[in-house]
């Protein structure tokens, strides 16, 4: 017998993926399915023992469940139409912290512009499984396999803030903005729409596992190299200061961490004016080529960029 | 402070239901919610805790955890059109095990005429929590609340199965054909499907919390009676054997008791042969009047009927 504990949960969500069947164009290995005409759904599990750092409200708890859903959405470029949440959670729970669960996943769902439409409560150690539905409305959905050599590599917003709040809550440092971008990350919902609505995005991906995931997961499904310029990476302000003070490096925060919901995409340099009109804020960090592998180029020196650890 | 446990499983979820915003047409107190034009979803979550009875197989775990959304849909009329997975097992679980929910899942949907199209895998206690979702492809959904006064009430098919094979296995009789119609429980998706294109039905709901609450929940969501004549009430063949051996009296065994996946409906009488038609089985049980109760008819004796115990 092999106990799952054993395998790994990768490896069992590997395994699982021979389960999963792509019931309209888009399967498994994108942010989320894309089922019948043009409805997209995608579920997420969070959990009190995983996903509740000290200093995380109950309501910025719920919020991140929503969030973490809506971010696969907004990958895809769909618009959200709905969203259903399955608590299970201790009975010993003060009934005001599950209301406070609730409200921020209403007022997640509220700013994606949609809501809750349904849910189930069943007794059990914190866990809130959420899934969101979203439409394309006709879009064509991004996916992770259409970069192509000779595209713009971008993110939606500067980088590194869950990552150094984590370290200063690590740390013992107090930086309430930097545990807030942790805490109640935000989906890029309309970014993600307006990129499938301009035609020249060849791939999109969040950043959930980390900016280096990302790249490598991108490179993997399109066949592809990227370059990253170092230089080019925006950094939250308070980034450097919490790199100096924990001695944790730029690299590592800005590349090596998750828990970040900016949208990483790729698209057709020639026709940016498309990106530009939309009037969404993007930075370019890199170009696609045919290396096969995700580098960085610091000081015009190349490294090889790794998988995150998240 | 006040906690889940003593609130309830029921006042936390009413509760929760000031959350839920009918997106569409259709909100809570449905078996799911219609969200633009016409997709539909639903969210049940199934636990090692309170779904496993003895003698059930991981795979049938997993057949039940989707069986259960699917009926759902099936209520609403609807076609499914995936199903996303989010399961929180406990790591020391056999791989085996692990896989075999995950084809008891499949196979279910498949059944249903679709498949798992996404899902999220974290270490859990022993908990499935799926979601269905489905396209009424332009018919109308079925509500709890359109019954009228006149309207014939029917089930698509025999009852008491699920309950006799529970009280099989408290009372260490042996009655697999029992035993399996509690494990497998039969989602009526072609059924649903066919009740909704008929036009004729006016209100529709599955069993799964009884036929006792499912009677109670049309009268109160439509403001109606219903009278129930007990001897046209179809029993699975084993019922009676075991309501014998038990003790269990064949009302609690045919109306008390969850876990049935039959639907209820009620339907224009003018009209039916629009229902012959379609080949689907059905079974008259009764009539809607407005009494605004619902109530058995034996051997020309009333009494109420109430919600279930499930």
């Amino acid at each position: 017998m092999v106990q799952i504990g054993d395998l790994g949960e990768r490896q069992l969500i590997d395994d699982f993926r021979t389960f999963i069947r792509p019931e309209g164009r888009v399967g498994p290995g994108d942010d989320a399915a894309v089922i019948g005409k043009d409805v997209v759904v995608t579920t997420d599990i969070v959990t009190f023992d995983r996903h509740f750092p000290i200093g995380m409200s109950f309501e910025q708890f719920g919020w991140y469940a929503a969030a973490v859903n809506f971010s696969d959405l907004a990958a895809m470029g769909a618009r959200p139409m709905g969203f259903t949440a399955a608590l299970a959670l201790p009975p010993t729970l003060d009934s005001q912290n599950a209301y406070d669960i609730m409200s921020g996943i209403d007022q997640c769902a509220e700013f994606c512009g949609t809501g809750i439409v349904g849910g189930d409560t069943k007794t059990g150690p914190g866990i809130v499984a959420g899934t969101a539905i979203g439409s394309m409305d006709g879009r064509a959905p991004m996916l992770r396999s259409g970069a192509r050599p000779g595209d713009i590599v971008a993110v939606t917003g500067p980088l590194g803030g869950p990552a150094a709040g984590y370290a200063a809550i690590e740390n013992g440092l107090d930086y309430p903005e930097a545990t807030e971008t942790l805490f109640m990350p935000v989906p890029r919902v309309a970014e993600g729409v307006a990129l499938a609505e301009s035609g020249i995005v060849s791939s999109c991906i969040d950043l959930s596992d980390g900016l280096g995931t990302a790249l490598n997961t991108i490179c993997k499904a399109s066949n592809v190299g990227i370059d990253v310029e170092f230089s080019f990476l925006q950094h939250e302000t308070f980034v450097d200061e919490i790199s100096e003070k924990t001695g944790i490096s730029l690299e590592k925060l800005l590349i090596g961490w998750g828990g970040e919901y900016e949208l990483m995409f790729t698209a057709d340099p020639n026709r940016l004016k498309k990106l530009y009109d939309s009037e969404i804020e993007f930075f370019i960090i890199g170009m696609v080529n045919d290396s096969g592998k995700a580098e960085l180029i610091k000081d015009g020196k190349r490294s090889t960029i790794d998988y995150g650890e998240y």
